[in-house]
């Protein structure tokens, strides 16, 4: 029994006629003798109606009312999809995530899965039937619904197919086809990627691209799951395949695999700081505690005891950062704080840079050509990021893009 | 422990405002020490909305996946209310029917309810909770979700209120305000009633008022549950209760209650029949095994061996009944067919009659002396019914509503 898990999003099942036809998608995998295994998210537009209603009467509501309520829209599409694959003689039938067994903690809203149980799905497999299971949502040990938070079906979908030891998960969008080298709305030229690997599809996640989600991709890479992103209603078109490096065919190798850019970050500048021990955990330690993430820090050669160090956070978190750094002026001793909303963060990925040397180099020098000045820079062993202006962010891609033989 | 159920429709939970609204209903019971265990239908139009998604599906869907989306309407609005209820500080939360052990039998979307576990409720009303229970639905032996058909939201509540051995189960309406003598938008001097016995109501629901439903009704009799329909909003008015016959005040008693009409039957006369031994059941076999349920059936002195034969059955089965007689006339050798559509079915009800005699003739005489000609008649222990030209409705409903006192 071969079995494939498929996911839906939201757009994908927007409407009759789109479930109707995904419903002619998956009778073709049971032509093709495969078992397959649907996660569905709710129509589009529903969970945000919903969230309408909720926000209406409370700005704090009981978190497990609000589970019970964000995952309906989740069944309501999975018994449709099963009907209108009734209605093309397919058997079909859903199972909730009580019946399917999806446990998991008991953080309502972001929620973990901790375990899913296989056995009633197998059990339905193997009698034929299409098994249909509402997306990011499981139960806790008390049998509550939960929810999993943002992009949370996919994480249902990685987690089902490792459980079950699908061959496959195919991620189905409507929106997107594959994974592109670089958003491709920014640059013409981008390509699809067939192959890329667990981790450099993390970094990418993690660096501005929005088409999967990293906790997926990690869950992904635990179970070594292959996920395979592709178009809901194009066939034709191959997708992109996310599975382990070491598997990737040779020829797909690139030293670099994508470029992304990250327009959310803000930087802020501490000029004139005493350069002595402890220093930056005095700075950094108020604003974490707030909650705020700081992404790269930079620390300037210290000249006569003083020095400048400069950070980055996500930008809706500039004023609060400013403003408990002005409040620690006092224990702090600087001489002045510059901001700046105005940055991108350009990154190159790649899991040939553990391999290949030089990779930085030719990425500075192609954006020096370029006339693009990098104010900072952060590099992981798979990635090196820079911060640039903000409208120099295309011209950047560009420029990479060629350099690296994207094209 | 004073325990009260209530239940609120449709359009009681129709927006936000009225839900805040209810909620300040809800708090009242909780400052007079009362234990509330509240049922709530799905927001008005919610339910309609997705059974218009079922049906650009399909037109015969799997009854399994028909529940499981019909049922959350009812899911989001206790949770919902249940959140505004937090808002005004008052502890609630929601148990779905698997968690509130709604135990039905397995016919989907027409289940009966078999049992009800009240262990998890009491659990929480001990513990000063507020516990609100979606209406209109239970789950079978296999944990999977069933609904109760129309009106079944009414019957949850009854049930769980004689599960509890609740104070009253309080059903409460947003368009009226308790049960009249007859319909107001028919006629303006209609009553409201105080009492009303369940046999009474129950004629009364099945001679075409609206308000309740015959089922609901019947069970709050073998449950031994006053039932009090009440205005959702306005507080001050008393509605009507609901009760064994034997426990209403002697004062309140009247020989008739009320008075409905029914405008949806259409009537049928077979003309020039033979009167010969299994001439009904010839007739009437193939049309009660076609589904069509026949209400009143008159047959006329037969003369020369040839009878005349007519009964009601409701109109939008005329044609298909038409269809089986003409098929089937060969074997039953009539002379013609005669149909008409323009009837009114007008009744009085009352447990009065039991003990009151002389209440048909004056039926009879009131109608004659208002001119108003009498095509069939059928009688029960409480209750009398006419079929009557339809235009001639109204003014028999005022003739009779002044003939037994009502006004």
């Amino acid at each position: 029994m071969e079995i494939i898990v498929q996911k839906y999003g939201g757009t994908s099942v927007a409407n009759i006629t789109k479930i109707k036809k995904i419903a002619q998608n998956i009778k073709k995998l049971i032509n093709k003798k495969i078992s397959p295994v649907v996660i569905v998210s709710a129509m589009a537009g529903e969970t945000d109606k919903l969230l309408k209603l909720i926000n209406s009467i409370s700005l704090l509501p009981n978190e497990r009312e609000y589970d019970q309520i964000i995952s309906t829209g989740e069944k309501v599409s999975s018994s449709l999809l099963v009907m209108a694959l009734n209605e093309i003689n397919v058997k079909a039938l859903s199972l909730d995530a009580s019946k399917a067994k999806i446990l998991t903690d008991n953080i309502h809203g972001k929620a973990s899965i901790v375990s899913i149980g296989t056995k009633e799905i197998k059990k339905y497999l193997s009698k034929g039937f299409v098994v249909v299971i509402p997306g990011f949502q499981g139960i806790n040990s008390n049998n509550d619904v939960t929810t999993l938070g943002r992009g949370g079906s996919d994480l249902s979908a990685v987690a089902i197919a490792g459980a079950l030891k699908a061959e496959r998960c195919e991620l189905l969008k409507d929106d997107v086809d594959g994974i592109y080298t670089t958003d491709p709305r920014l640059y013409k030229k981008a390509k699809k990627i067939n192959y890329i690997s667990y981790q450099e599809m993390l970094e990418m996640s993690s660096l501005g691209s929005k088409v999967l989600q990293s906790k997926a991709v990690e869950m992904a890479n635990q179970l070594n799951t292959k996920i395979y992103v592709k178009s809901t209603f194009s066939n034709k078109k191959k997708g992109t395949i996310v599975m382990d490096e070491k598997k990737i065919p040779l020829r797909e190798k690139k030293v670099v695999s994508g470029i992304t850019h990250d327009l959310k970050q803000a930087k802020i500048s501490i000029i004139g700081i005493k350069d002595t021990p402890g220093i930056a955990s005095k700075i950094f330690k108020p604003i974490s505690e707030s909650g705020i993430i700081v992404d790269m820090i930079v620390q300037n050669i210290s000249t006569e005891g003083e020095t400048d160090l400069t950070f980055t956070i996500p930008k809706e978190d500039l004023n609060k950062t400013f403003k408990i750094l002005k409040e620690n002026k006092s224990k702090l001793y600087y001489y002045k704080l510059i901001k700046d909303e105005k940055i991108a963060l350009i990154s190159i990925v790649g899991d040939g840079m553990k391999t290949h040397t030089g990779i930085a180099t030719r990425m500075f020098t192609s954006l020096a050509k370029s006339k693009i000045n990098i104010s900072m820079i952060s590099t992981s062993e798979i990635k090196i990021s820079c911060v640039i202006n903000k409208n120099l962010c295309k011209k950047a891609i560009s420029s990479l893009h060629k350099e690296f033989g994207l094209g």
